[in-house]
C-alpha cells in the first residue's frame, strides 16, 4: 500500500507539472497552457511570456498549429529602430530582458492583422526564436494586375486580398476591418519572372492617387507619365515601415534560426546595438500568389558588434536590400563648450536612434571627403530630444571640427560572414557591406536588380556609417544581376565623397573578390572609386542573353581613384563570350 | 578699515547674487541669466527650469521681451492628452513635478515655431503662470480670400503669411522651411462680422486638395458642392491637435492668470485628471488680422475635481468650443472574470487616457439609456495598451453587464463657475457642461454660431461623460446665437439617449435659466430632453433682424421628456417682438 501510495503521489504530481504545461525539468513552458477560446493568441502569449520570464524558463513551446494575432489586445511601447519609423507600436512578442531563453515554433505558422510587430527583444542574451512563419491576413503592401497603360495612368486590376475604396476620387486600400493600408510608391514586377521588371523604376506619391473604379475589382489610376507592361504587376508599396517581423535591440548571442517570412510591414530582422546575431534558414519569400514578400529589407544591422552570420537563408522578393550592415553618422551642429559639441541626427528614420554612450570613443569626419580627423572617447551624453544630443569628450575638439562634419562610434566593426545564401528576385540591392570587421561573403547565389554587392557610405544623406576593411567575396554566383535601375555593376564602391577627395579618401580598403562566377548580359561588373587595395581575380565570366543590354557602352572594370589595384579577369577560357 | 571691508564683502556677495540671477530672497530665478545669443530661447528656458527645479525656486522671472521658440531643441515626450491627438511632442515649458511656482512674464511675447507644445504641467501643485502672450510665426491652419466660386471649386487669395506649394496637383500648407501645415477641413468665416459664415458648414477631407496656381499668391482649389460668398476668407482648418498652448495633468492648484493665446495648434488650455484649475483674464483672440485664432477649444476639462474657475476671459474665433467639461466613458469589451472586465477608449484622441486608478468608484452605465445600473470601487488596474485596461472590481460584476456598456470614474465632479467671460465668433458652440457639481454660468456675454450652453454627454460616439446637477444660468446676455449650424437652440440639452429611453432616463438634472437676456433673431431658445427640473423663468427675450431667421417654424420652447419643468418666458413687457 506504501508503495502503492508513493506512486500515485508520483502521479499526480507529475499530472499537475503536465497540467502546467511544465516539463520534468521544471524550465520549459507550453503556450498551450494559456490558450483560451479566443481567435487572438496574443494575450495568451503575453502571459506565457510573463510566465516565463517570472519563473526563468529556459523556453517557450509553441504546439505545431496556426495562431492569429491583432494588434488589440497586444502590449505597447514607442520603439524607435533605425531604418524604420519611430512610433507606438502593439508588439505581440515583447521580450524585454530575457536569459537563456529559447522560443520553439514547432513549425507554427503565425497570421498576424494589422499593425502589429511580432516580435521585439530588448536587452536580451542568449535567445533563440525557431522554427515558426510569419504571414498577415492583409498585407500592407498591394498588388494589381496592369490591364491597359495610356498616357493619363492604368488599368487594373485588383483581387479580393487587397480590399480597396475609392474615397474623393481616390484609390484607398484598407482592409475588412476597415483600416487603412497607406502607400507612397509603385513599382511594376514582371509576372512571368516573378521579380521588379526589367528596368522598371520607383514611382514616388506623397497622397493617394486619383482613381476611378470601373467595375468591382477593376479600376483605373491616374498619374501621368507612368509605365508598365500589360499583363504584369503593378505593387503599391507601404507607406511606412511600422511592422517590422523580428527587432533585436541592445541584446547579445540572438538567433533566428529556421524562420520563414512571407510578409511584413518593415524589415525581416532588424538588430540595432547588438552583439553575436545570427541568421540561419531564414527564408524570406511571398506566399498566396503576391510577387513581394516584405516591404523593406530582408535583415538590417545597425551599431551591432561582435559577430553577424547570415547563413543557408533565402532573401527573395523583398522590397529592398537583403541586407545592410553599418553605423550611424551624427552631424555636428555646432561646438558648445571646449569639449562639448552638439550633434544631431538628420535622417528621420534614424531619430531617436541611441548612438553614443560615455566611455565610448568617437570619430569625427569631414562629411565631403569621408575622412577622418579626430578621434576621442565621450564623457558624458546629455540627450536633448529624440534628434538632438550633446555629447561631451574627455579632450578639447579639435579646430578642425566645424557644422557639417559628422561624428560615429568607432567601435562597431563586427565581424560578417554571409554565407550560403540565395539573394534574389529583390527590389533595389543584393547586401550593403559596411562593417570595418573581417567580412567573408562565401557561396551565395545573387540575382538582384541592382548590384549584388555595395559598398557606400555617406555623411550627407542616409548618414551611413561605412568603410570596409577586409572583405572577401570568394565562391558566389552573381547571376544576371542590374537588370534593373539600382546600380551601376555588380560589384558597386560608391561611398559620398565628393569627387575632389576622392583621390585622397581611401574610405572603403581591401576587398578581394575571387573564384566566383560571373553571369552577365551587360558588361558592368565593377564600378569603384575611393579604395585602397582592390583585388579581382579568378573569377569565371559568362556572358549570357537573358536581359537586353542596357549598358553596352560601359566599362566592365570602371575604377577610379583607387589604389593598389588587381584586376586579373582570369584567363581567356574563363570567357564563352566576347567582352563588349 | 574693517567697516569698510564688511560692505565691501556685502557689495560683492549681492553682486554675485544678482549676477546669478537671484533675489535678495533667494527663491526667484531670472530668465536672463541663462540667455545666450541665440534666437532660439528654448535652450535658456530648459536650463532655467532645471534650476528652478534643483534651487526649489517660487519663481521664474521673464524680463518683459519678445522671445521665439522653435522644436529643434526642446524637451520631448510623448504625451497622451485628452481631446488631443496623441504623440511624441517636443515642450518648451516643460514642468514636471513642480510645488509653489510662477512663471511670471512681465507682458513677454512668445513666438512659436512649427510643431511644439508651449507649456506642459504634470504632477504640479500651486502653480501660476501669467502675464505672457501666445503666437505663432506661422500658423497651423490657412486662411484665404474667396474671388469666385463656381461648381469646380474656388479661387483664393492666398497671403504670404500662408506659405503654400502645389505638390502634384494638389495645394500643400508649409512654412518657410518647408515644414508641412496638414489640413483637413474648409471653414467660411464672414470677412465684415469676422466669425463663421451665416450658416457656413464644416467641409472635411483625408487629404490635399486638388489645385492649381493661376499667378503666386492666387489659386483655384476644386472641391464639387463647396459654397462660399466671394469677399469672404476661407480657412483651411488644421488636421491635427498636435500643440496645445497649455497642458495640464495630474496636477492641483493650477492658476493661467493674464495670458493672450492668439494662435496654437489645438486647444488654449486643456486640462485632464487635475483639481482646482482657475483660468483668469485669459484672452483667445485672433493677430494680424485673421479671423481664427486657435485651433481647436479654448479651454477643456477631463476628469477634473475641486473648482474650475473661468472668469473675466475672452473667447473668440477659436475652431472649437469655448470650454468642455467632461469625464471619459471607456467601453465594455467583455468580462473576463466574476469580477474582472475588459475595458477598451474607443475615441481615437481619448487612447492613453489613464481613466482609473484602484480604490476609485465607477459607474456603469448603458450607453443606449445612459442609465447607470451599478457601481464598484476599483481593486485593480491592468493597462494592456493605450486602448485595452482590464478593471477588477471589490465585487462581483452584476448580470445586467453586457458588451456595449460604459463605465467610467464617479467622482469627478468638480464644482464650476463661469463668470465675466464673452465667448463669441467661435466655431460650434459656446460652452459645453457636463460636470456633476455645482456649476454657475454667470454675467457672461454669449454669441455664438451653435448653441450657447449645451449639455450632452454619449457612450457610443464621443465617449463624453457627462450628465449635470445642479445648474444656475443667470445674468449671462445671449446675443444673436445659432448663426450657424452647430446647434438647435441657444440653450441645448441633448445627451445621446435612445428616442426609446427618454423618458426613463433623466441623464442632466437640475438646471435653472434665470435673469438673463436672450437676442434672438429666430425662435429657438431651448431644446431639451431628458432633463429632470428645467427650470426657465424671469429671462428677458429680445427679438432681433441681426440675421435671417432661418428656422422660423421652429418652437421656441422644445422641451420633450423632462420632469418637473417650468418654463416661464416672462412679463409681455419684456417682449419688444412678437414670437415667431
Amino acid at each position: 500500500m506504501a508503495g502503492n501510495f508513493k506512486i500515485r503521489l508520483l502521479i499526480t504530481a507529475l499530472l499537475l507539472l503536465l497540467q502546467q504545461g511544465i516539463t520534468a525539468q521544471g524550465r520549459e513552458v507550453n503556450l498551450g497552457r494559456f490558450l483560451k477560446h479566443s481567435k487572438d493568441a496574443t494575450t495568451a502569449v503575453a502571459e506565457a511570456l510573463a510566465y516565463c520570464k517570472k519563473m526563468k524558463s529556459t523556453k517557450l513551446i509553441i504546439p505545431r498549429g496556426v495562431y492569429e494575432f491583432w494588434p488589440d489586445r497586444a502590449t505597447e511601447q514607442y520603439l524607435f529602430v533605425s531604418n524604420n519609423d519611430g512610433g507606438l507600436r502593439r508588439i505581440t512578442f515583447l521580450l524585454e530582458g530575457f536569459r537563456n531563453f529559447e522560443i520553439s515554433g514547432n513549425g507554427s505558422q503565425f497570421i498576424f492583422h494589422g499593425f502589429v510587430s511580432p516580435f521585439v527583444l530588448k536587452d536580451c542574451s542568449n535567445v533563440r526564436i525557431h522554427s515558426l512563419s510569419i504571414d498577415w491576413a492583409r498585407t500592407f503592401h498591394s498588388e494589381a494586375k496592369i490591364l491597359k497603360v495610356d498616357e493619363a495612368g492604368m488599368e487594373l486590376a485588383v483581387s479580393a486580398a487587397y480590399p480597396y475604396k475609392i474615397v474623393n476620387h481616390r484609390l484607398v486600400f484598407c482592409d475588412k476591418e476597415n483600416v487603412i493600408y497607406p502607400y507612397n510608391g509603385l513599382l511594376e514586377f514582371d509576372a512571368l519572372k516573378r521579380e521588379t521588371a526589367y528596368m522598371a523604376q520607383d514611382y514616388w506619391m506623397n497622397s493617394d492617387l486619383p482613381a476611378k473604379e470601373i467595375k468591382p475589382g477593376y479600376i483605373k489610376i491616374f498619374y501621368e507619365g507612368l509605365r508598365g507592361t500589360p499583363g504584369n504587376i503593378l505593387t503599391f508599396t507601404a507607406a511606412g515601415r511600422t511592422s517590422s517581423a523580428i527587432v533585436i535591440s541592445d541584446s547579445r548571442k540572438i538567433i533566428v534560426d529556421t524562420v520563414i517570412l512571407f510578409h511584413c510591414g518593415g524589415m525581416g530582422v532588424i538588430a540595432q546595438r547588438s552583439e553575436d546575431i545570427i541568421v540561419r534558414r531564414v527564408k524570406v519569400t511571398p506566399a498566396k500568389g503576391r510577387v513581394v514578400s516584405i516591404t523593406a529589407d530582408a535583415t538590417h544591422f545597425v551599431n551591432c558588434k561582435g559577430h553577424i552570420t547570415l547563413s543557408d537563408c533565402v532573401f527573395e522578393n523583398q522590397l529592398d536590400d537583403a541586407t545592410n550592415i553599418h553605423g550611424i553618422y551624427v552631424r555636428v551642429e555646432k561646438k558648445i563648450a571646449p569639449s562639448s559639441v552638439l550633434l544631431a541626427l538628420k535622417h528621420p528614420q534614424q531619430f531617436g536612434f541611441d548612438f553614443i554612450k560615455p566611455g565610448v570613443r568617437m570619430e569625427l569626419v569631414h562629411s565631403n571627403s569621408l575622412l577622418r580627423y579626430s578621434t576621442d572617447e565621450v564623457k558624458s551624453v546629455h540627450r536633448i530630444n529624440s534628434q538632438y544630443t550633446i555629447v561631451e569628450f574627455k579632450n578639447a575638439l579639435p579646430d578642425l571640427l566645424k557644422a557639417g562634419d559628422v561624428a560615429a562610434d568607432m567601435d562597431v566593426s563586427p565581424d560578417v560572414l554571409i554565407t550560403n545564401c540565395t539573394i534574389r528576385a529583390n527590389r533595389a540591392r543584393g547586401i550593403l557591406l559596411g562593417s570595418r570587421g573581417k567580412t567573408i561573403i562565401k557561396n551565395n547565389l545573387f540575382h538582384n536588380a541592382g548590384a549584388a554587392i555595395l559598398f557606400e557610405g555617406d555623411g550627407r544623406h542616409w548618414y551611413e556609417q561605412a568603410g570596409v576593411r577586409n572583405v572577401l567575396i570568394e565562391g558566389n554566383i552573381f547571376e544576371n544581376c542590374n537588370y534593373g535601375v539600382w546600380g551601376n555593376a555588380v560589384i558597386q564602391v560608391g561611398p559620398g565623397i565628393d569627387a575632389a577627395s576622392r583621390k585622397i579618401s581611401f574610405y572603403n580598403k581591401g576587398i578581394t573578390i575571387q573564384n566566383n562566377i560571373f553571369k552577365i548580359f551587360d558588361s558592368r561588373i565593377v564600378n569603384a572609386y575611393a579604395v585602397d587595395k582592390f583585388i579581382f581575380r579568378n573569377n569565371k565570366i559568362f556572358k549570357t542573353t537573358a536581359y537586353p543590354p542596357a549598358f553596352s557602352g560601359a566599362e566592365r572594370f570602371k575604377v577610379t581613384d583607387c589604389e593598389n589595384v588587381i584586376i586579373d579577369p582570369g584567363t581567356a577560357t574563363d570567357y564563352n563570350c566576347t567582352d563588349r
